[in-house]
């Protein structure tokens, strides 16, 4: 009886997270019935604790976008352990949600703020025919192949800091310089009788609005020699956002880490 | 006018398929509505063709397992070239199906009783917490890892002519006896922040209804320590249908190649 009264204190979680994108509108809470990730999470959270929780998220993926690597943050007051508070959460998700790991973190952390940066992955395959147990995950290019070393050496060039305004605008405000730590396109297999898929991996401290889809979309176009990676670097240094361009899908893009200062 | 009333000949014809067997109650056609590979395939064909055309299969893969390297056969008669044929068909077909490559054969070729081996290649990945992004094409083992090396040891023990009853039912008769080529269970890579993927492959020149998912369901409980490589041994020894075991999940299961003599 005395024990039943004390509230347990408030504590700031932080949590690795993975969805599987597909039927979700992004990452971010929207009004009304829209399935959102957030929202997901908020939800099998006010169900654990009985109380609202608000979900803070690293990366606020756009619609149809993978993560296996997000990070989220919540306050919980929770008497239960850490373990069990992770397993109870998974047990009221979707099946497309999942908690991957759940600790303590300081009050004031903040996923977003403390970042230092996010690594993104899009997967693309050339083919010329679809490919229906890749199509989930991966944009499919219908051709016999594409001029890898190319792709490879443009992908390089974005490496470091530089104006990004030609592959993408800003959430907010105007500010479009972005500094690259990686930017890497290899071969993860071939295909029989015909074909390769391909990775992208981009790792930034942040990024703009869809300037991975938008990378890679040109990055297709100098893989299928209707760009030369002359024209890339040019495009890159215009800092233009009419620059001629498309935006690949979103299906082939996941969010695979957040990277914090520990 | 001359030509419009001479037919072209009937050719048979040789695909290779790709299907993601998720919403397919299997390949064999069924009775009704039910949703089939074959019944896709043959629906699709009698679209392109105008003609009825029955589709003969190396594999009758049961129902949501997917297939890269399925063999299929049929005749048509059909006069604008064989890649035209292969477009219309795939234009015709559901997304989850397409016809990966499509050529002329002898009239007497048999997918099926031609086939030389069938290999399979089943995908498990230990973790903790379930992998949304990996669900779809894998069985989840709730564990934070496995013995490799003992389900490694123990699937090597399945090469070679065996009796097989432990393992499974003759689709028809009742010869149990089948010839194993290889069988490998390898880590196709770990993950974050704790598990591991693995991939079991198996040749062999037929297999007996549900075969590779009960071995893997056995090689599962070798990996959780529940079966000592031994006791594997005794059981394949045994070729006794009702050794206690269970069923991997067919999600996990894939078939990728059937071989022939050419």
């Amino acid at each position: 009886m005395a024990d039943a009264g004390r509230s347990p204190q408030m504590q700031r979680y932080r949590a690795l997270v993975a969805y599987e994108g597909t039927d979700f509108y992004g990452f971010q809470r929207q009004a009304g019935e829209t399935p959102t990730v957030q929202g997901a999470l908020e939800r099998a959270l006010a169900e654990v604790t009985g109380r609202t929780v608000s979900v803070l998220g690293a990366g606020r993926t756009d619609s149809g976008v993978h993560a296996s690597g997000q990070v989220i943050a919540f306050d919980a007051a929770w008497r239960h352990g850490t373990g069990a508070l992770q397993r109870a959460v998974n047990v009221h998700l979707p099946p497309t949600v999942a908690l991957l790991h759940l600790e303590p973190t300081a009050a004031d952390f903040h996923p977003r703020y403390d970042a230092r940066s996010r690594t993104y992955a899009y997967t693309l395959y050339a083919s010329p025919v679809r490919r229906p147990l890749l199509e989930r995950y991966a944009w499919g290019l219908r051709c016999g192949g594409l001029n890898v070393a190319a792709m490879a050496e443009a992908a390089a060039l974005l490496c470091g800091t530089h104006d990004f305004a030609t592959f993408g605008q800003p959430p907010q405000g105007t500010n479009t310089v972005r500094t690259v730590f990686r930017s890497e396109l290899e071969t993860e297999h071939t295909l029989q009788p015909q074909g390769a898929v391909l990775r992208y991996t981009i790792e930034a401290d942040a990024f703009l609005y869809r300037m991975v889809r938008r990378i890679v979309g040109a990055l297709a176009r100098v893989g299928r020699g209707k760009l030369s990676v002359e024209d890339f670097a040019q495009g890159l240094a215009a800092a233009d956002n009419r620059w001629p361009n498309r935006t690949a899908p979103a299906r082939g893009l996941c969010l695979i880490a957040v990277r914090y200062d520990e």
